[in-house]
């Protein structure tokens, strides 16, 4: 009957165009299609779609494949469009007919959709836990280094004092807040599209209440047009908390770069973890933090190319969405290096000490002698007007303290009451729902 | 004194280079200006650093200029630099020496970004509520038309039926996952950074606990060196979010614009509505979508914008920050402007209905129909082949009802369901804490 | 005849959203609009669609308009939508009937290609010549400075010996470099989209390679079909243009906030041209270095921005494209001035000598000294086997001089070579002809 | 001696880290790094730095190294940095000691950017040649389908009469404003970086117009700590060329996505050429347009990319420029494959007739049925006043012939002039010059 089968000979080289990369990307979600064909099927048959002998069958076979999908003993065989192709080959091959059941009552959209959303889920875990360590790794710098004091500037002008213990301290916290944009992106990924269908929906009486269940989701994409509208938009609200990631990463690269230069020479590193040159022997590059910056600072141009695949793009599905994966996909495991490295770098980072005895900075003391006045009774006009002559006789002396004591400052770091926000914003992924739900559907 | 006077005489080329547009924005901060100002002094009075006297006097004049600003009757005079310092004047105007103790144990830094987050909060409340306001239409229209079909596109191909049900509630629903984006911008804004001077913190035993509850934050922004460093940070968060509610409208206004074209004649609108040809009498261009199209793009790429200003600026404050404030400010009207307009547009929309009707959309039906063979007790095989051969003998009839009853179909729009979720959403930003708080200060 | 007049009754709201500040971009425009419509009567004389003495009247009182415009004379009355109506209206009052004649032949559309045309190849001309005007700055700077050298970083490591001749050289022929592409810019700006009407020609027998010449372009757009799309296009293609220089000045700016950090201070800037603090002497903060590097990273995203309103738009007009000018317009601006501004500081900068004496930038001529050694016979790995030793050692000395004398070395700088590229650069545009041309129109 | 050895024991996570994926990106520089070994080899012996045997042996070994890269042959083994270390590895195998002198007078950096300028000026000639070979097809198919009428839109609503002759031209105009943003680009990479350095040039006496000539640069980039500033510029430059091209074919594929759709029908492709829906048997996705839409849309965000990498880097080589090539090198083949895909798909693209016959269409030919009255003799506002009636009494009918006659017209395409203007733009590159250089090298 060829009317179905119209498509069998399109040109390979319209073929190669439009499949491209795929595959290879494709092959990153090989398992959570699996897990998606677990909960679907369990659905059919709980709506009458499927009976039980073929449920069984099919369910024993999909774990089958799931586990070899996991001991890295799966691949798409050339020829095969699509994961979901190779899946549904490979049941056919074992189950016969009752492989191709799989499909009823979805559509190869909803299929994608699924799968795209277990997997971005399970990606956005990764992140999280990796910024989580980076996170413990700075505060620990942190502490380890609170009295070593550095020149705080403003406009690149020595401004005040600063400390290691603020200056770790504080990359810290961005991080706390990059987990709240993390946590936003999750919950945007965490809903069900399954049922979609085309993303129109389906004239079967689906349960998508069940399948929502069975996939830990934390609720649906009720709506299947807005279903089938979340791919893309999906995409881009992580593309965008990941990018808030890369850009603290970033930042802290410049700095290091900037604060090894030998007109800084703040921190160093161990030769072993530096390139230099053969004949300078001060040279030491960090090359790891100038790639470090330019992986993130590219990381965030991601959104904007999101953004440009999307753009006036009417309601419904077009096949270059598809390109969303090759954007996306690498960039979980870009970042998951970067939050790795920095991690792994930042303990062996040798800090100098005693940087603000040099002359250079002596003047970034100066507000903390005007306070000091005042906090002995003096008015501030006539502590002003004292130290401002300290500093015209070349008198002044820096103070042989530096007390700052109130929350957030050198002398009292709050990193406890910023774990303690870091942990309560963990808490509330609510992780263990979806790894539970996922470990019952291959059980 | 020359010292302290040392820029009185800046190059006036210099100043207005620098300044720029700033004052114009300046304004939209001047209530909150005061507003961290009534914070600020009282903390200062509890620790010991402003006496009950000054204190009193400070209230009593910043409560009557936060007035004149509500009032509309405040303004940055000619040969003022800021805000700030409009407001410093006015206050030693009345109160002589006492007007310049609002500065004590701040620096013009942490002034600006308590200024900045106060605002930005306020901003993003109003952001939301129209977010609401434009959600409710977009589910009172999905209701109301809930009946009338419309083709449902992939590939902008003829693919299935759909319903103006479907397509309102689309866009309800994704606003909801908007909200989401914005309450975690919200979050981040919702953070104390007073106290943290020029990034480096204080000598002075300022209590920034207090300040954070008096202006109603959630937490506080520790780490001094981060508190400067969400300079910018914030801001790019924040334009994310609102860059993500545009995106949601420019498709919907991309969509709009092509059903109105007579191509597809889904759509219409009043005369008044629309401009037109003088000569052709079928032409009712859209030219408020098409605007708002424009508009809402444009707004997609004010991240990347903020995103050039900070790449690889090392830490510490720089006087192009300044600047964000032109990008990030006219963007809140912008956006509101266009959540406005699109809840007064949509009810007078006109939606043509027996759209499905015409032959070119009947075979959008075939999907149901094999589906309705399938429930009716025939293999899919079977079904799949009848109406296959029904089409290619060119019998095939549109079935007569549509029946998709699943969670978020045709059939069954679930909008309580989304409804539910956007107020579980609403009531988590918690705006009645900072309400609150900002009215308790000018009391 | 109310067919005719449809459109009188549109909601006030409606025109405000889609006006919004349309007509004060459209102000600039005012005299190229003019200058359009005094050639565009001219061809329909020319071509038997306008009688002589309808013609004699318009050019007369089109020229007045024009003079009334260039002395800034001339204002869009309040309800008047656009500069097109307002030259129309003026004509109208004072020619009766007549006036009207000017659209005869022409749609708004091509109306304001043409203007945006003129306008553009207008403010491309400003530009090139404030690059030039820069570039001579840079030119005379490097030349002055050219015997102090500063040390030259890799991996912001000191590496080699640099000067000031070098860097100052190098931005002069980074501006060369960018005014190639402005050249391509200009290029395809200088074509006559006059006569595509809305964006599908005319029925009239127009003669289109009379208004080309006319108003002094290079060639026409051809295609009416392309004319039209060149809208959005040509902004693009400028935008980039500009950005490019934006790249070049905003580097500069970066160095030289870093060239005067303390941590450098390689270079300063008198009192008057800085701010400083109050109570920190040593603080000179680079501020309109800092704002310079702002406004022209800001202008770096202007082509997002611009690729985002146009992206997937299908060929034809969309009114969105007005806010090109809100987006476009403003650049001009803000370049020139970034461009006058670091003309007027350099020249002030006051550069430090004799910075390669300190300590810390000796190695920095290692490789100098190991050349020298081969130079004077010895084989390539006994010198560096010497000199490395020397190193280790610390018996390394700085060679006494620094002789580079290679093209665009230290000792070569070449800047006539580089000047005399960019004043053939500078004749390849050809700005005459168009000046000439339009000063011809209105004689 | 370790002095020298400094960095044999990197870490090896530090040295995977760092290179990442540049060896790949490496194998395409192989050819033109043996290029400019050949010219600076000859160079250095003409200046007295390498003697005569060295030469020969040197030239006659770098030639077959030539061969086998050009003959694939030629690997980067594993363990071996990058592509300069693998040609220098076999040189030392096959030359001994001679091997290493081609490294005289020159630095990696240096190295790499001659690579580079001589690999992205192949890259571009490939571009232009493919722009021009899709600028034929569309001017062929212009002409082939010059009499099928085509409504022409504004604001998407359907405006005047257009046709396939204008349509296909207009895309063939568009590439020729593209290919003067290629030479722009083309001209700022056909410049000489050879001889700088580590960006700041060296005390031998090199002679940098003798390689100039030799590689068939048409000048070189002078001053030295340009010449380094060129990386990363010379890569922005050209993205932005390259996005200029992909715009063009976006906006075709977009029109052509549309136009295949049932609500348009204009076009429509062999089945062969099209994925379709197994049960819908109209409908026929148009894939490839989709899918290239999408590659086209994604190489509109490189500049944006690039620049991110850029921006704010101080000048001077920094490790991160490395990236640039993962982000550009892959653009050039996407591009290629868009261009000849389009050239292959158009030719068989099915071009509905009498498209125009259509009612909903009719009214597009009022202005004409207006202007023709004019023409005869009718004053223009009779004739207004005529077809107005017409339409309202709906006796409208239309005109029998479409008679547009002026340049760029339906009637009067003028593909000729605009193939002329594409063949005067392609003179003007001078392809001769570089590639009859470059074969003299390697003969």
């Amino acid at each position: 009957m060829k009317l179905w089968q119209k498509n069998t000979n399109v040109k390979k080289e319209i073929e190669q165009f439009t499949v491209g990369r795929d595959p290879e990307f494709d092959m990153q979600l090989a398992a959570f299609d699996v897990l998606g064909s677990l909960a679907h099927t369990r659905m059919l048959a709980q709506v009458g779609l499927l009976d039980k002998t073929d449920l069984d069958a099919l369910q024993h076979e999909m774990k089958n494949i799931y586990r070899s999908i996991v001991a890295g003993a799966f691949a798409i065989e050339p020829g095969v469009e699509d994961i979901h192709s190779q899946v549904e080959l490979e049941l056919t091959k074992r189950l016969g007919e009752a492989g191709k059941k799989i499909h009823s009552g979805r559509s190869r959209n909803d299929q994608v959709l699924v799968d795209l959303k277990l997997y971005l889920r399970h990606e956005l875990q990764q992140i999280v836990m990796e910024v989580k360590a980076l996170f413990d790794v700075l505060q620990q710098q942190s502490e380890r280094h609170q009295d070593k004091l550095l020149p705080g500037y403003t406009h690149l002008q020595v401004a005040m004092p600063s400390s290691f213990g603020l200056w770790f301290g504080a990359y810290a916290e961005s991080l706390l807040d990059d987990v709240l944009g993390l946590q936003a992106a999750y919950k945007i990924t965490d809903k069900n599209p399954l049922g979609s269908a085309a993303g129109y929906g389906s004239s079967f009486p689906l349960n998508r209440k069940m399948t929502t269940e069975l996939l830990g989701f934390e609720t649906m994409n009720y709506n299947v047009v807005y279903a089938q509208m979340g791919r893309g938009k999906t995409e881009r609200v992580v593309s965008t908390a990941l990018a808030s990631v890369a850009a603290t990463l970033a930042r802290m690269a410049m700095d290091l770069c900037l604060y090894m230069s030998q007109n800084f020479a703040f921190v160093s590193l161990p030769d072993n973890l530096t390139t230099g040159s053969s004949i300078m022997p001060h040279k030491k590059n960090p090359d790891v933090f100038e790639i470090m910056r330019g992986k993130c600072n590219k990381l965030q141009a991601l959104p904007t190319e999101i953004s440009m695949l999307l753009i006036n793009l009417p309601s419904g599905y077009h096949r270059e969405l598809q390109l969303l994966k090759e954007s996306l996909f690498p960039a979980f495991t870009e970042l998951i290096e970067c939050l790795q490295m920095m991690a792994y770098m930042l303990p062996q980072l040798q800090v100098r000490d005693k940087i603000m005895e040099e002359e250079k900075y002596k003047y970034a003391f100066s507000v903390d002698a005007v306070n000091a006045e005042v906090l002995a009774g003096l008015p501030f006009r006539d502590a002003y007007k004292k130290v401002g002559e300290s500093i015209e006789q070349d008198t002044f002396a820096i103070p042989e303290t530096v007390a700052h004591t109130h929350e957030g400052s050198i002398g009292n770091l709050c990193n406890q009451e910023i774990a303690a926000l870091m942990n309560k914003a963990l808490a509330d992924f609510n992780f263990e729902r979806a790894e539970k739900a996922l470990q019952d559907l291959v059980k």
